[in-house]
């Protein structure tokens, strides 16, 4: 018989999915000149040439059976070598290549960090607002994930509600930081206070507690912006990492693990990771992209259209009104909805739909990021879209 | 605190492991020619020169944001119904692009396949014998595996011993077909038989029972081979193949999963296991591999080099004396231990040590495939190595 837990979620369309839906049924309809689709957090720059011409060189003179051959089970040396390279130069760590494990995207990474430093019924922390895929993530690793509520003034940390959520049961404190949705950047004071508590939480409760660090829009941070290698604070740290948004390869499935060489076991979570592996059918990243990262290492694509559309909405948004917390890097921002009745927060579900029919601005509403009363922006889109859109939210702002 | 069933894991080093390892160090202390490595199952034959120029015709050619944009979350469209296709063609299904799911090679497609169609606490049943690497597989879905003894006198399935261990837990069949390790392919009669007693068991049971088919080595079948296609044959099936050894991309995570569209919820089965990808951060093969698989669907790397070793190895070892079921495909066969006393098994692992050591001589014995008093050989090596490595054969059938 088939499955009945995975059958019943068939059924039961995301948010996000809807809205992207009606985006697309719109255009068909009324032309693609009727929908300012903000909605999807898919690269709108294309990856560097240099991805291109590694791609080319690799596959015109390399030897067919070892090119397309086997990667190592815990991914190939020279791969793993160039990361932690990389990550040692910018961030002053001391990762060997056998604390890299590389992966298929920060999606595998998150796999497989969770399942090496947790076990069934333990309890998984994260901070709203928040990616909603984590839920999926830690339930496959047989944990519960908890969200902490938002600071909704700074989309840092609420650590008041942190250190009342934080029991014993807590094996791992997951953060993603620059922030989807939020376009925040967690600053050294967070992270130094963040990093604080748990080491206390580790001596009360007598057990490692684990930090994953979800960082794919590490590599978008805008001008000016503190943005500290949260791994450098915390000894039991993994860094879960992927080239998805960095140099536009989202469909190349390629990030990494890494594990701090500080960690408590740290020389045995890589071949853990491996034997996990076994259990999911995951297998390693492409050999084909292993071999093109370790020659893009420390490459990006030209990602300064973000940080531009970031400034030009966030200028124009404010002008007009909307409540925001300024992003930092990434392509999101997470506004207030407007109209909310004496400071209360308003129903996003609600404005967001209307915005999408009435004006086909199509945003997402920020309850399945526990983020009641905002909407989120995905400004990865052409530039000018955004300058045609702000007549419409002119408009919403009054919906 | 790190997790302790993973933690446990990583000290195990599995028996093949241990072979190849012993192969690389004495070919690093005696030279390279003191070692007949017939331990590694990884093709040995180029990909087709097709496969070097569609990847190159693409990324020369493709809009790079599109190319390297994310797949859909149930695989291309372009590529499902290109896989469709090519099954219908040949073996007169009836697929549509919905029945497909791209997975990243056969682990992938059997992980998620077994998630379908198990629940926690079901039993699985498999035929020694068999591909080890199963049991997490299995183990991951939540049920166990339980292997059916081997038919020794000719490899194909011991009904007797599957009927009788044949219980109402019992959710799913898997067979591999051509066999790792025997090299042996099911026949019409037996696949019909397997149906039969399956359809039969699930009128006793009232409930479905699905067979997953693991068909890697499926383009390798040796002349005047009867090679049935399985899911002809039975409607609950699900077909799980990778493009690893066809044409030999192993390190390409490439392969699919193909649910019959006669299957009890034939179209629920593919959205469902875009779902389990959800909770195992396992996600689709890469776009650029899905891209190229549908420009080469129907071709193979040249793969006669298998039955030349195959018919060379069992005439020649035939001939000294040992008893083999003749390979019909794939690149193993699973020879008898030779001196076993009274017809008696004997110890495979003691023989297989004793040729590895005193005369450089790798193979694998079969205890880990539940085939005791046989050795695997991997014959997917060059012809030279394996006509020089006949007079060690010779001694070795003495040892």
């Amino acid at each position: 018989m088939i499955n009945e837990f995975y059958k019943e979620m068939t059924g039961k369309e995301s948010v996000i999915r809807q809205f992207f839906d009606f985006a697309r049924a719109r255009a068909a309809e009324k032309g693609p000149d009727s929908v300012f689709n903000f909605s999807i957090g898919n690269p709108s720059v294309p990856a560097p040439d240099s991805v291109r011409q590694a791609l080319i060189d690799i596959v015109e003179n390399g030897d067919p059976v070892k090119l397309h051959g086997y990667s190592p089970t815990l991914g190939q040396d020279s791969t793993k070598q160039s990361i932690a390279d990389s990550l040692n130069r910018r961030f002053g760590m001391n990762y060997k290549a056998n604390h890299i494990f590389p992966t298929s995207g920060a999606a595998g990474a998150l796999a497989h960090a969770l399942r090496c430093v947790t076990k069934e019924g333990d309890s998984v922390l994260t901070f709203a607002p928040y990616f909603p895929e984590y839920i999926p993530y830690v339930k496959g690793a047989g944990a519960e994930l908890k969200v902490v509520p938002a600071d909704y003034s700074s989309f840092q940390i609420n650590f008041e509600k942190f250190e009342e959520m934080f029991d014993a049961n807590v094996s791992a404190v997951l953060i993603n930081s620059p922030n989807n949705p939020s376009g925040v950047v967690y600053t050294t004071e967070t992270i130094e206070k963040l990093a604080e508590i748990m080491s206390k939480k580790q001596e009360e409760f007598g057990h490692e507690i684990f930090l994953i660090t979800d960082e794919p829009y590490r590599e978008i941070v805008f001008e000016g912006t503190d943005s500290p290698f949260p791994s450098k604070f915390y000894d039991n740290s993994i860094c879960c990492y992927s080239f998805s948004k960095s140099i536009s390869l989202p469909g190349e499935r390629i990030g990494y693990m890494a594990v701090n060489p500080a960690a408590k076991d740290a020389d045995l979570i890589v071949p853990m990771a491996g034997q996990i592996s076994r259990f999911t059918g995951h297998n390693c990243p492409t050999a084909l992209m292993q071999f093109v990262i370790e020659r893009v290492i420390d490459e990006t694509s030209d990602l300064s259209i973000y940080e531009r559309n970031a400034n030009l909405l966030y200028d124009e948004l404010t002008r007009i009104g909307y409540e925001i917390v300024k992003p930092m890097g990434t392509f999101y921002m997470m506004p207030k909805v407007p109209g909310g009745k004496d400071g209360e927060l308003r129903d996003a579900n609600e404005w967001c739909w209307k915005a999408a029919k009435e004006l086909g601005l199509i945003t997402v509403p920020g309850d399945s990021f526990l983020c009641p009363g905002h909407f989120r922006i995905s400004y990865c889109v052409p530039t000018e879209m955004i300058e045609k859109s702000i007549p419409l939210f002119e408009k919403a702002y009054t919906l």
